[in-house]
């Protein structure tokens, strides 16, 4: 099988990828180990920076997204018994979208399919070769046990932490960079509408909450627990009541809604990078290159940001033969990365309470989070990265 | 011996003290164990923000700051081999000054003198009792070594993280919370005019540098190094050629200037604070109550702040008795030390290697720097606090 991009994996990543290429007149094939449902299922981020969403809108998969979403301007901060909301608009002049990052798989998927973009489900790419000749090559093994070859002129591995696409690169190209953390996110979805119109991000003594919604009947919420949690441990009851403990407000006047939890799943929190983002032939984008903490909103956010600068480059590499963004395209990517991994990290640590942490740490948290609320730059700082710097 | 205020301490914060109630018309007279040489030697801070250079203006106390120090409308970050300008006045509308400490004590102890204020020197205060009541007493040993005692109406103790001050409060009253760092700097004043007009914050992968000033002919510059540090064990030309590595600019274009070292000291890098800053009739001052690290320059403020609210709380309680603004000095003050805890805290973890850190944590703070050279408000924030948030 030959076409020009090889794509390893159908998250958002890769489907965008292939979605815009295809825009661009750009064949691409995807690989994809699971099946169709498997991938619309997976539930994952929620929230899209303002310019994915723009990019989303002008690629044409904006309709079901403007309809179903929510376009929110603003989160709250929660701490100490008190509320303080962040204006994006008014402190950046953008705001961004809640929307699944499974609802946008779906769309993908579907639109791919209706332009006859070719993606193998249950394919599994098990071997990437020759990544430093002009002719590189994807081994996979079809869903009916086959083994294949895709030859391309460029792969790229939008395949996740724990796919073959950055173990691909020689081992001595690679650097590697992470942070682990004591704590995870115990998550569950329940059939409750949100208890409030917004996003609140809850910096209690006893952890972390994070208030959030799938539509206007599904609540999406999170606890800070220990990272070797069960989430089998935790009943319904504790959750609830441990949830609405650290909402709590001093003054009153809120209600945590209740409701079935129908999906009860623990995310963990880990930061790593690898570099570079591309050797030869072979381009890393997404989770394959870099994990963020979930705090900062940003995993689905940087995958879609380094697919979009691939898509540029492969239109002006086949239009005209020019490398010159992909060439730059590690550089170009990895300042984002890096500044959403420093962000992503500010944000855990402005709002987790760390098990090894002292008084005094404690109470740092609380006076920054008390100039967040009365110092506009320091708002400010929070609402740009939040939103999706334009330019880094 | 009686008084309306007994203050503990002859440094910035107690001579300033003293004589912003001389200037209300409220009594003071202030002990100090060391004789008035030694506490006009002391080389400590040197960097005054905009606010507190306005009271000392106010109270008479500016003619020589005007003459003789610098306004300084900017620092310069340096890192990865390249300089970024924050402009304070662009940013906040304010400035800071460049005058060092002992100039201030200098000239708060001829202005007290020349008021015929009660300064006495050599005299050690050995017990601070009855508190509780309305009027408490400090007992001190005088220069010729006789024991007094000084009542008065309120004391304040504004003698420092060693002095008696905090530990006469009741140990079941007060809660303290500290950090240590693995660093200390290692300080020079050197014969040398600056190499360059304003201070430079320069982080480096062997460690943190700070290029600042005394005079148009006297230097003054510092290097991180370990906290166990001897400074003997630094020879001038080590100290030279750090310092120039650590400066360096890839372009090059800059040249440290070097000359005669005259003093060599470490200082150490803490964070403590003590709560609440009051109990009955006692108060506590400046370093009494909490430490910063340096790198924030705001040490010598915040004891000039707290300062400025005890003489107001102190005037309007002479005037009418009334004493609301008294009642929530602790309060008060304490949310300006924790916003300087926490800027403090913020601006060492930004610009020092932490030798117990990993190349995440570097590659973070690279990352952090970039962003305020690239993004106003991460840029405002820091000058927002570094000249003096005029409400905390």
């Amino acid at each position: 099988m030959r076409t020009t991009v090889g794509i390893i994996g159908a998250g958002p990543a890769g489907l965008f990828l292939s979605h815009l290429l295809h825009q661009h007149g750009v064949e691409s094939v995807v690989l994809e180990r699971r099946d169709r449902a498997y991938c619309e299922r997976r539930q994952r981020a929620g929230v899209v920076e303002h310019g994915v969403a723009e990019a989303l809108r002008e690629s044409g998969l904006g309709e079901r997204m403007e309809r179903e979403g929510f376009r929110h301007d603003g989160i709250e901060l929660r701490f100490d018994g008190r509320g303080h909301r962040i204006d994006f608009p008014e402190l950046t002049g953008r705001h961004v979208m809640i929307w699944a990052q499974t609802e946008i798989v779906k769309d993908l998927i579907a639109r791919r399919v209706a332009d006859g973009g070719r993606i193998f489900f249950e394919a599994e790419a098990t071997a990437i070769e020759d990544i430093e000749t002009e002719r590189p090559r994807v081994r996979f093994t079809t869903a009916e046990g086959v083994d294949e070859v895709l030859e391309c002129d460029y792969v790229v591995a939008c395949d996740g932490f724990h796919g073959i696409g950055r173990t691909s690169l020689p081992e001595e190209v690679v650097r590697t960079y992470d942070k682990t953390y004591p704590f995870g996110w115990l998550g569950i979805l329940a059939d409750v509408p949100p208890s409030c119109d917004e996003l609140i991000y809850a910096r209690h003594e006893r952890g972390f909450a994070l208030h959030s919604m799938r539509s206007e009947s599904v609540s999406r919420l999170y606890l800070q627990v220990p990272a070797d949690t069960d989430p089998a441990d935790w009943s319904d009851d504790r959750i609830w009541s441990e949830l609405a403990t650290r909402f709590e407000l001093r003054e009153g006047g809120w209600k945590l809604e209740t409701g079935p939890i129908t999906d009860k799943s623990l995310t963990p929190m880990r930061s790593f990078v690898a570099e570079p983002m591309r050797h030869g032939r072979l381009f890393l984008a997404g989770d394959a290159a870099h994990i963020v903490p979930p705090t900062g909103a940003k995993g689905l956010n940087l995958a879609m940001r380094d697919v979009m600068l691939l898509a540029e480059g492969l239109r002006a590499w086949q239009e005209s033969g020019a490398t010159a963004a992909l060439d730059t395209y590690s550089d170009t990517a990895l300042r984002r990365v890096w500044r959403a991994e420093h962000f992503s990290y500010w944000m855990t640590s402005l709002l987790h309470i760390d098990p090894d942490g002292t008084p005094f740490d404690r109470r740092l948290q609380l006076s920054y989070l008390d100039h967040i609320a009365a110092c506009r730059p320091a708002a400010a700082q929070l609402a740009e990265n939040y939103t999706g710097l334009p330019e880094v």
